[in-house]
């Protein structure tokens, strides 16, 4: 493939990796893989989960879900706050496939109860330390009162406890990550004792790290079928795993700055930025390869993005090396974000994957 | 129109008078304006501007030329580093539009001078300041030098000098724009005099907040038509002129925060955020209404983003006011990339445009 312009490629063999580990994994603990597509947002690319005996899924929108039912997935998670004002979207959704929602507070379950025509499992979403959405674990009133309404609702029906252990994120090593799981794992399953249902987590960095799943009835990770920079620096993977990488020209060189600037911006890569060392960085730089691209570059990295311009620092080295008219490959720092900025993928063989985005 | 998701209004009365502001002081001037069409990317919206004398446009990739090019824009200026490997598509392109290329070096005139088959017109890029792309203007030897290298191409038409002071974003008010708008002048109109080649300029900050551009052969802002929070910041616009809102839905609430959490992520309005007395926001809240929308709400702003959700630290009178079910706005920070986020607009009257990245 001639790669003329900011080009998303994917490595399939890496993901595949990615996928049949963390499968392995959960099957060994007799636990279900509900894998999270969000992260590809492909049909293309969902198609290989089900090589590993996926045949749930998780997503993050009912927009999400109606892309993925309409190719034929059946059983589908809406792992994000139900949104009472998409209900008759949920009903007509819920009425050709089995549809699980997540309720992270009493007033929507009082809102939609009454307006639900078809039924819907649901889980009740624990806030483990995230401290973005969902009960408090030790919020008993609250979530007695969510499990009573659910219960009172003739067509929901509660299939368990959700957790997404969001501060994970904020680990720097894979000991800080086992930290945040086992303190997930301890509220989830107090719960569990107490009401007798069944528990499930979410995040990719506890998901990656924990040697099992045992406690729980299911786990819904996205981000690992591709990883990226943020999550080989928080420790839940390694460079060579990151089976995504921008392909991006490079059109312009700063002899007093050492810098060089390629096509590729915030509007290609996100500007989802990560401190390393003290500084911002908003990718890694790669070399691409015939059979796909390498580890990361020392000293090289992406220090500035504006809409269509990356700028790039790199060692007098690489300077040298680098012409204008080459390709250089950029890691994600948020794998997610960047393929929904790009909206396609090239596999290695220049095979296109369509996103959700531009479908 | 009713709202159920993430949705990006715009306020059409309100980006024809920022755009028929903007021309009317580039004609006062005898400047030419030649909007910037990067920030929109739509066509319905790039229909407007010819209600107010513009015929030809500014873009940052052939993409987008040939998106416009496609809509009947026949002129057209493409203001990113001219990138060697898209000479096929620039010839195509120029085979049927008066088609204007960026030099920012030398390297890339050598490379495609003799692979050109259709006649260009060519600016030369001066980084003034920017430290991003293009000669310093007191690079005499350079510059004569790609001077010379278009003057010995057949195909190549040097049309002037172009610089986009991107430093403009550093500013804080209108004072300190002036001076990057005078200290970039000064260093365009010496090359001017010592050339005899007209000179054209960029940026929305500095073209918002001078009076004339008697100097100036052309001026090519973009972000104007919307503004948004960034520009308001800097010092470019008035908070009511900000020209588009994403409407996102109340899903959550946490009283012991006293946050609201929307649908609405980086996903909708892209990672980019701003300073603010020392917190990083990702916008600032304001309530819908029924003709648009109010000016931000004191103490209430977009704390955090993750793909699908927006954390929104609210004053404890709007915590009480705001209900799960609302829908509340949130003015993007940097609008080009929250409406590249989004691919679509819909007006006031529930009317869809689309933008490049959803046809």
């Amino acid at each position: 493939m001639q790669i003329t312009r900011p080009t998303l490629i994917i490595d399939e063999a890496k993901c595949r990796r990615n996928i049949a580990a963390m499968a392995h994994k959960a099957s060994n603990s007799n636990s279900e893989l509900i894998p999270h597509f969000k992260t590809h947002q492909s049909k293309e690319v969902g198609a290989w989960f089900k090589d590993y005996g996926v045949n749930k899924i998780t997503v993050s929108s009912v927009e999400m879900a109606e892309f993925f039912a309409d190719d034929g997935w059946d059983d589908i998670y809406i792992a994000f706050p139900c949104n009472p004002l998409e209900v008759e979207r949920i009903n007509r959704l819920a009425e050709k496939i089995t549809l699980t929602v997540l309720f992270s507070n009493v007033a929507v379950i009082e809102k939609i109860a009454s307006q639900l025509r078809n039924d819907v499992n649901a889980r009740i979403e624990i806030d483990t330390g995230a401290d973005r959405t969902g009960f408090k674990a030790t919020s008993f009133n609250e979530i007695e009162e969510a499990i009573a309404l659910i219960h009172d609702a003739e067509r929901i029906h509660l299939v368990g406890f959700y957790s997404h252990a969001g501060q994970s994120y904020s680990a720097r090593n894979k000991k800080e990550i086992h930290t945040v799981f086992d303190d997930m794992k301890g509220q989830l399953l107090s719960l569990h004792q107490k009401y007798k249902l069944p528990i499930s987590c979410g995040d990719t960095p506890c998901c990656s790290v924990a040697s099992h799943f045992d406690e729980f009835d299911s786990i819904h990770p996205g981000n690992f079928v591709f990883y990226d920079v943020m999550q080989a620096q928080i420790g839940s993977c390694s460079f060579d795993e990151i089976g995504v990488v921008l392909a991006a020209p490079v059109v312009d060189k700063n002899e007093l700055s050492k810098e060089i600037v390629v096509h590729g911006g915030g509007v290609h890569l996100s500007k989802e930025g990560i401190k390393k060392e003290g500084v911002i960085i908003y990718g890694s730089v790669v070399k691409l390869t015939n059979d796909g691209w390498g580890v990361p570059i020392e000293d090289c990295y992406v220090k500035a993005l504006s809409q269509e311009h990356g700028i790039i620092k790199v060692s007098t080295k690489e300077y040298a090396e680098i012409e204008i008219g080459d390709v250089i490959g950029i890691l994600p720092i948020h794998s997610c974000l960047t393929a929904d900025c790009m909206g396609a993928y090239y596999d290695l063989a220049g095979i296109k994957k369509n996103h959700l985005k531009h479908s």
